[in-house]
């Protein structure tokens, strides 16, 4: 299951390592991914070359600037196949995405009596702006279920989502268990009652080939820093229409068409929602990211982190002192596995990984809600992408065995 | 004027170029600075060694980025003077920080009948945001005017803040003009009637040593990117007691502090405001940015633009030719300097100096009522920063003169 196509040792300095005194193994992917050499010079280059603000000047810096942040919207519009370069609105982050549409088409659309429905497994990005809409509006905020292997349930999906319902807000793939959930039929539904469809797809598009047009959402919301981009930009793709009709989330800057000191009218699409200076580096740096995942290519990043999966996850599920949340069917799972060693707490096993240079999450990985529903208060959290080899999967099954055999009989791993 | 404590050169890769055959003289530092390679240097640093998400992890690398991002907070609260960590809010930029202030504080503040108070020399990002809210509730906006010498009208602005005024929101610096604003009288005007005062810092925290304590300011928002960090990052300072009054503006990931399906709680400050994740790498950027102008100092900083200004303002001030906006005492402006070539547009002579290598802006600045009030659609603004030189003064002077003649007589220059 190696990665040939790229040279992990070369394109990712920091994986090239040791914590305490072991290999580095980041299985922390779903937090954030590591950034290839391509894009920290990107930024360098943009900053040592043609750094300038965008859209406002008729110098040579300021024109060149313009032309690398626009390359780097055109490059994401292709990447997920939007329609139009103004359907990729550059945000902070996924968070920043999701709170700009709960804050704009949610507090424009969503009335008393109104339903939004979203499901168990969401992350608090893709939760709270929603509930806290349903209280400001007296709207009613319904939840999606799991079936017993851990799946979003469709029949649940189809009951909750009725004539009353206005938005339906969804995870692509679940931050903690790994779940792929069906985005098409989820609009299906969602359309045929008249209501829209948002994505929270923070933790897909880094690993699977997304297409907005396909899948027919009408929102998709994603972070540059988990696709190896850098931190502090993200994208907000919409639908034209949809996006026309919203009012802008933040004001200031060139998103205005004209000024008085009374009333105010906003210029076209994308950068009516585009208040103040962006992250110009961090776009042309995610821009850098996308041509990096491009040249890959989706599918193999996608077959890669797969091979992964079926190696690793039927021997956790095998293995009666570990608790694997979601999934147990490895063609249904991303390459992010939620688990626990019976008896220890998840801070002290990610503790115990760390000691051997294994670098995993453990929390509620915001998402209590579904902590609570699968009552358990905190999980380990192993997330792979696709540097992570066969070694790395073997350093970790390793370190799980010598952490079980320390909290089983005390004793320090043999070396 | 040569700036003695930077080697420009070494420091600055980006101005060693030639722009249309010319050097090039980067005269653009309101809208953006250039980066010293250290701030690079520090984001390789980081993605390269220690990139990880902060504050959710036990791993050893989210430890180091976590104590990486918190540093740079501990930076810039002392650069400000705040009184404690708690009160630095990382945001993407001053826009950010100010749309925040009037989505919270002043929708929970402000109530029909109300007024607030900001002056007709600010920029848009200091002014829909509260104009929209006037709006929204029914509130007053009123603007404080202009001396006939370009400063803010202090007596004006006595009689503007009134029993009703809840809020008065100011740059410190006008991002046009050049104008210092005095932000302590205008503190103690906003305080005798119960109001507060927020200040637009963007155009002179990378300036001018600023001391929110002493100001006695209540909040103070400014951009990374104009203070020779990356972009994409900003901070709001806030006094800690109305930042704990405060609802969240954004919601999501590590802003909570227990989430149920139906209602949350938050965390404390200063995360209850960091929604997401954050630009992790552009507050590390930051930070070093801060350490760098430190090294130098403040002082030292305004001293250098207070040589350039001394030394150019007067030649322009003396130039039939040419029309200056704002005031005419170098003593009373910061190093931004908008002006006219009367009987040429703006945009064309912008483009003419950057025929010579010279970068100016042209345009509304972003301040469309300031540009009605002082009667022009447009201007042309040169903006100094602690990199530029007598040098870069002459070569824009020759310029100058060089495209008065071309337009005059229609001839090239000489060379």
């Amino acid at each position: 299951m190696d990665t040939k196509v790229i040279n992990v040792q070369a394109d990712f300095p920091i994986l090239n390592q040791q914590v305490n005194d072991e290999r580095l193994v980041y299985l922390d992917n779903a937090a954030t991914a590591q950034k290839p050499l391509v894009v920290t010079e990107s930024l360098d280059k943009f900053y040592h070359t043609d750094n300038a603000n965008v859209h406002r000047g008729v110098h040579t810096l300021a024109e060149r600037a313009t032309a690398a942040y626009e390359a780097a919207r055109s490059k994401v519009k292709n990447f997920i196949n939007a329609n139009e370069a103004a359907e990729v609105i550059f945000t902070k982050g996924t968070t920043d995405g999701l709170n700009m549409l709960a804050s704009t088409y949610g507090e424009q659309n969503i009335h008393e009596g109104d339903e939004i429905v979203i499901s168990i497994m969401e992350h608090h990005s893709n939760l709270i702006p929603w509930q806290q809409l349903a209280i400001r509006k007296h709207a009613t905020l319904k939840y999606i279920g799991l079936t017993a292997e851990g799946e979003l349930d469709l029949v649940d999906a189809a009951a909750k989502i009725t004539n009353r319902t206005k938005i339906v807000s969804i995870a692509h793939a679940s931050n903690v268990m790994g779940t792929i959930n069906p985005i098409k039929e989820l609009a299906n539904l969602a359309h045929e009652v008249g209501a829209i469809i948002i994505v929270d797809g923070a933790q897909a598009i880094p690993h699977i080939a997304v297409d907005v047009q396909k899948l027919d959402v009408d929102f998709y919301a994603f972070s540059g820093h988990k696709m190896m981009g850098p931190t502090g930009i993200g994208v907000l793709y919409g639908k034209h229409e949809l996006l026309d009709q919203m009012n802008p989330y933040q004001f200031g800057g060139e998103m205005i068409d004209f000024v008085y000191q009374q009333k105010s009218t906003w210029t076209q699409l994308p950068w009516k929602f585009e208040a103040g200076t962006q992250n110009i580096a961090g776009a042309i740096g995610l821009g850098t990211a996308v041509d990096y995942l491009t040249d890959i290519g989706m599918e193999s990043v996608a077959q890669h982190e797969q091979q992964i999966v079926d190696y690793l996850l039927p021997k956790l599920v095998a293995d009666d002192a570990i608790e694997v949340y979601g999934p147990k069917n490895p063609q249904k799972h991303s390459g992010v596995i939620a688990f626990n060693l019976k008896g220890i707490h998840p801070h002290d096993l990610a503790t115990a990984l760390d000691m051997e240079g294994v670098a995993v999450r453990a929390g509620h990985h915001c998402a209590q809600p579904l902590m609570e529903y699968l009552g358990v208060v905190a999980t380990a959290r192993a997330s792979f992408y696709l540097y992570n080899t066969k070694e790395d999967v073997d350093s970790f099954l390793n370190a799980l065995t010598e952490t079980k055999e320390f909290f089983n009989h005390g004793t320090s791993k043999a070396k």
